[in-house]
C-alpha cells in the first residue's frame, strides 16, 4: 500500500535522552510525524506541550510534529519505523515490553552504540533476538553524532546500515533533511563496531590531551587507532571501507575532538594523573569507553588481533603505564611497512 | 664500506625554515651529525653559535650536533643523506646549484609538500629530473608535521617513502628518535599527494570553522574529504592504504585541527565572509591550499575524478557559493552506497 503523499509517515522514537530527542527532531524536520516515548510522564508533557526537552537539549525548540507520551502502546500505534535510543544495557528488558505491541511490518532502527555486557552482543543482535526479526527488518544509524550540534541544525552526514539495502534506503530517506544527510550501506557489523571502538580511542586521545600533547600526537593516535579499529572489525566480518567512512573515522574524529565527550573527559583526567577509581568517582557516571576496554581486548585476543593503543589504555587504567608514555611510536615493533 | 659505530652518520639539511630546522633536530636527536644550509649567513651563525633559530622556532634549544653554514659545499661534504626543505616553487633552481657538489651515492630526501606550478610535478619528480637520479636514491618524508609541536618533542609518527624499501628503511632509521618514529612504505605517489591534497580539505574545514559550525560538521567533511583525496591519488597510481595512513589521514587531521595552519586560517577568513582577494591581502603570504585548488581540479578532471568538496572550495573562492552552504550533505547525489 503506497502511502499518500499528503499524510506524513508515522514513526516512533523510544527514549528521550539527548540523542533520542535530537533524532526525533531530525525525523520531524524530514517531514515525518514523530511520537516519542519518555519514561517520565512530566518529560513527555514538556515535549508535547512546550516543545522542549530542557534537561537534555537546553535551548532547543522542537518542531511541532513531535509529540510524546509515557504510554508505549499509543506511541507505537501505526508507526512504520521504530527508533530505539535507550541505555544499551537496558535494551533487552525494554524490548521484552515492546515485543507484544510493536506494529507488524514496522522497521526497527538502533540509534545506540555499545555492546551488551556478558554476552558481547551488538545492539542489532539483541533486537533481532528479542523481537524475533530477520535482518531485513532491522537497521542501525551511526556516524559523527554530537547531539547538541545536530539539534542546532549544523550540517552533518550519517550512515544507515541494514542487511537489506531497501530497508537501509527507506530509513535513510526518512532520516534525511536539509541539515542531516544519511548515506546507506549493508555492513551492519562494521557500522556497529565503529561506534563501539571509537570510544576506546577517544579515551587514549583524552589521555594525551591531559598530558598536554598537541594535535600532532593526537593525529598520529587517531590514525593508528583507526587501523586497529579496522583490524578488529574486519576480523569479526566487517568491511574495511565502513571503518574509513562516517560510522568509523567520522564518528572517531568528532568524538576525539569534542571536549564534551565523556570518554574524552575520562581520558583527560587519567592523563592528568588521576587513578581509574578517582576518575569514576569524579565523573559520577560511566564513560562507555572505560567499561568496554576489557571486553574488547578479550574479543581481540580471541581473533588474534593486535590492539596496541587499546592495550596501552588498559595499562594506564591498571596503573602500570605512565600516561606520558602512551605514544604512537611505541605502538609497533620495528619499522613496519604499509603506513 | 660499513660505517663505524663510533663515528655518527653525517647528514645535511638544506633549508632553515621551521620545518627544515625541526627535521634537523629530529635527525640530530637520532644520533646523526647534522649540517644545515641557511641562505642568510646571520641565521647560519645563530644556529651554529647560539643553538637557536629564533625567527622560525622561538623558544627551542637545538642540540649541539647541529651546525649551519651559508656555504653549500661545506654543508654537503661527506653527507650520506641530503634532506631538502626549501620553498617548493624554488626547488628546481636550488637543485641546479646543488647538482655538481652533492656527494655521489648520497640519498636525497624531500621534506616538502607541494606540486610545481606549470608542470604539476611532485617534488620527488623534480629531484629525480634535476639530479638525474633513479628512484632508489630518492625518498620523501611526510605525516602529521606541525613543526613547533615536534620541536617540543611531543611524540609523533611519520612516514618515509621510497621506491626502494632499503632506501626508505635507511632514511627512516636515521629519522627516528625517542619522540619521533618513522614508518616506511614504497608508495611515493600516495605519500606525496597526501601532503598536497590535505591542504585543500584544510581550507574547507577553515571555511566551516569561520561560519561557526562545530566538530560534527568538520568530522563529516574530513571523512568525505579523505575519500576524495583517496580517489584522486589512486587515479594517479597511489595505493589507497597510504591515504588512510599517517601521510594522508594523519596529516589531514593535524592540519585541520591546528589553528596555526595557514590553510585553516585562509579558510576561516573566507568562512567569515571575506573575499579571496581580501584574504590574500590580510594574510600577507600564500596559503599553499588556495593556490593548489585550480591545478588539482584540472588534474582531477583529466582522470574523471569527482572532488565535490574541493569543487565547493573553488566556488567559495570564486564568490559563487555562500560559505554557509558548504556542507557534507551537499557533496553527493542520491544516497550513495559504500559509506
Amino acid at each position: 500500500m503506497a502511502q499518500s503523499t499528503d499524510s506524513p509517515r508515522r514513526v516512533a522514537v523510544l527514549g528521550s535522552g539527548s540523542w533520542g530527542t535530537t533524532f526525533a527532531k531530525i525525523l520531524a524536520d524530514g517531514g515525518s510525524s514523530v511520537a516519542m516515548w519518555a519514561r517520565r510522564p512530566e518529560l513527555a508533557r514538556e515535549i508535547s506541550q512546550s516543545n522542549r526537552n530542557s534537561d537534555y537539549l537546553p535551548g532547543i525548540n522542537l518542531p511541532r510534529n513531535i509529540w510524546a507520551s509515557a504510554r508505549l502502546p499509543e506511541v507505537l500505534e501505526g508507526a512504520e519505523q521504530v527508533y530505539l535510543s535507550v541505555p544499551s544495557q537496558s535494551l533487552r528488558e525494554n524490548l521484552r515490553i515492546v515485543r507484544e505491541i510493536i506494529p507488524e511490518d514496522a522497521l526497527v532502527v538502533s540509534l545506540m552504540k555499545g555492546v551488551e555486557k556478558g554476552t558481547g552482543a551488538r545492539m542489532s543482535e539483541v533486537i533481532r533476538q528479542e523481537l524475533g526479526l530477520g535482518g531485513e527488518r532491522v537497521a542501525v544509524a551511526s556516524g559523527p553524532n554530537l547531539a547538541l550540534e545536530i539539534a542546532k541544525e549544523q550540517p552533518t552526514a550519517a550512515v544507515v546500515s541494514s542487511e537489506s539495502i531497501d530497508t537501509a534506503t527507506a530509513v535513510a530517506m526518512t532520516a534525511t533533511n536539509p541539515y542531516f544527510r544519511s548515506f546507506v550501506n549493508t555492513d551492519v557489523i562494521g557500522t556497529e563496531f565503529g561506534g563501539v571502538l571509537k570510544n576506546l580511542i577517544a579515551v587514549a586521545i583524552g589521555i594525551v590531551d591531559g598530558v598536554g600533547y598537541g594535535e600532532n600526537t593526537k593525529a598520529s593516535i587517531i590514525t593508528r587507532g583507526l587501523a586497529e579499529m579496522t583490524d578488529f572489525a574486519v576480523a569479526y566480518g566487517a568491511r574495511p571501507e565502513t571503518l574509513s567512512g562516517l560510522a568509523g573515522l567520522g564518528d572517531l574524529i568528532a568524538t576525539c575532538e569534542s571536549s564534551l565527550s565523556r570518554n574524552n573527559t575520562a581520558g583527560r583526567l587519567l592523563g592528568q594523573g588521576y587513578s581509574y577509581s578517582e576518575v569514576i568517582k569524579q565523573m559520577n557516571q560511566t564513560a562507555e569507553g572505560l567499561s568496554s576496554v576489557a571486553p574488547v581486548l578479550e574479543l581481540a585476543l580471541a581473533k588474534g588481533v593486535q590492539m596496541p593503543i587499546v592495550s596501552q589504555v588498559a595499562e594506564v587504567l591498571a596503573g602500570t603505564l605512565n600516561p606520558r608514555d602512551i605514544a604512537p611510536h611505541l605502538t609497533t615493533d620495528e619499522l613496519p611497512q604499509g603506513e
